[in-house]
């Protein structure tokens, strides 16, 4: 069967390789339509796959000794540790027609900053980092920038409104998507110096589906599919979420050994299926030429296995958006 | 018995002052400490009197006819309705000393506006909105600023570093309160060109115990108990914190209604006393000469119930923190 194949970083994050090659089996295991290329040590990845049984057609590794870690400075890596798994798998990413996306859960700044160097969008643009959240009513909400820039400027907010937009198009099959501005208040004259111009540009932009302010409460309401922020804000709205989620499900886990009932564990599980955000599969990386992932820095296997999922969902609709199939 | 009095406005809620009256009627039988002066109509606040048994001695009536809406300019509505019962109440907190503080659910704008207009601190201070919210290991956290002050300078954060730490000594009896900074990451380095310049001079204050920067995940940890930021980030984490809470908990009657598990139900009312910020009690107005508390503009019974008894708490910590009891 012709199979999407997909690039994963092995190396970089914080739980070693070993993790993230358990992740991308057990993601070949639930999708007979994807393939892998692993980066990284070699003797290590098949010291991992040794371990178990899986399609070797649809396992590639390619040998990437030296590895860009949280310390080193990212550009100066970029440029510098040409033998890393990363800029390996970067240059790859570029090169081959056959690769579609990449997945890497390790340092942020090296990623972007690679992506840029490797596998710039074509005309260039600024990249953003959105995260893909599970929306109130069903779907998802693509909330942009979550961290990549953390002070900008308005012409700034609408370039994230823009690049959010396509890649609902693209690669979660969302026609017209609705943008929101994220604000203090839903009334249009709420916000910050820059919310309230930027508010001006949204709403002037014929090309976008400008759907006014969202309140906080609201963020993952369903009410937009692209919310935009500074990254700031959105780094708020992100890790906020977080933050809360895990702490009423870590009440609920207490709350349940108390009572003893074991529906009240079944509740956790499920819970945990739309809330846990470190197994939800990370931030999606824009403005790029393709799609890049950036996992969970201590992303595990079943993370990983998510993120793949995803990044073959991408993979898919992208097919479907421009009409030819990458197989 | 002595008892600690406070001022509430009856007017300007979403839903009405029957509602209010309610609160206060609940408050005062659950709190034999607890007096009430009321500001609004008199006849429909006798109305509502009529219909419950109370302790006459500790409810008192000031007639106040008019009402200032959300509608309303709030600079122009504190000047010129001087009819209304929030001027009335703010006169009389101004003049009264057996008085303590002021709860009011109605315009925050004319709230603020009156606020410095009657009752300021001296010497004058920029008014802030503190949330006074539940931290994870028990206790509370002040997040302040969220959302009087919309666009700020350093130097503004820094006074709401001190009003948070102030409140948090007197009305909360936290000796030397641990000050964060809400920030995109832990570290230093983090921030936007804003929360920069102020960790430098919230590091150099000697009067403040400087915890360094928080992240959104660890906003409501209980790693400080005054989380400063500007009102425009310091909204999102409200406001998010409320919308994601809320989320979790219809997720959750959902599945109980469901599964038929009583516990579960039992367990949504448990997550509600703790996660439901409406009845939580509202938001600490700063930088005024006596204590006022925002209810949310929506609160219902229960809320103004919940208010009163922080207020009266405030009056009881003040009491031992200036060792003066104001009974």
């Amino acid at each position: 069967m012709a199979t999407y194949k997909i690039a994963i970083d092995t190396q970089g994050s914080d739980k070693g390789p070993a993790t993230i090659v358990q992740g991308a089996l057990m993601a070949l295991a639930e999708n007979p339509e994807l393939s892998i290329v692993l980066f990284g040590d070699s003797q290590v990845i098949k010291a991992e796959l040794a371990k178990a049984e899986y399609d070797h057609d649809r396992i590639e590794i390619v040998h990437a000794p030296d590895t860009i870690t949280n310390y080193d400075n990212p550009m100066e890596a970029i440029f510098k540790k040409t033998d890393s798994s990363l800029v390996k798998a970067l240059q790859a990413l570029a090169a081959r027609d056959d690769l579609l996306g990449l997945i890497n859960a390790g340092s942020t700044g090296a990623l972007i900053a690679g992506a840029l160097r490797y596998v710039p969008a074509k005309p260039l643009r600024r990249p953003a980092l959105a995260a893909i959240l599970p929306a109130a009513k069903g779907g998802f909400t693509c909330l942009v920038d979550t961290g990549a820039n953390i002070d900008c400027t308005a012409s700034m907010l609408v370039e994230f409104a823009h690049m959010g937009s396509d890649l609902m198009k693209q690669c979660y099959a969302i026609e017209n998507p609705r943008v929101g501005l994220l604000s203090n208040g839903a009334e249009e004259t709420k916000g910050n110096k820059l919310v309230k111009e930027t508010h001006v540009l949204l709403k002037a932009d014929a090309e976008l589906n400008f759907v006014g302010n969202i309140e906080g409460t609201n963020a993952l309401s369903g009410d937009c599919d692209v919310l935009v922020a500074d990254g700031f804000a959105g780094n708020q709205v992100l890790k906020n979420s977080e933050g809360i989620a895990k702490r009423i499900i870590t009440d609920i886990v207490v709350y349940g050994k108390k009572t003893g009932n074991p529906e009240i564990m079944k509740l956790v599980g499920y819970l945990m299926s739309i809330y846990d955000f470190n197994s939800l599969g990370g931030a999606q990386l824009l403005g790029t030429g393709k799609p890049i992932i950036k996992a969970h820095g201590a992303a595990n296997a079943d993370s990983i296995k998510n993120t793949s999922a995803i990044m073959l969902n991408v993979a898919r609709n992208k097919a479907m958006f421009d009409g030819k199939d990458h197989r």
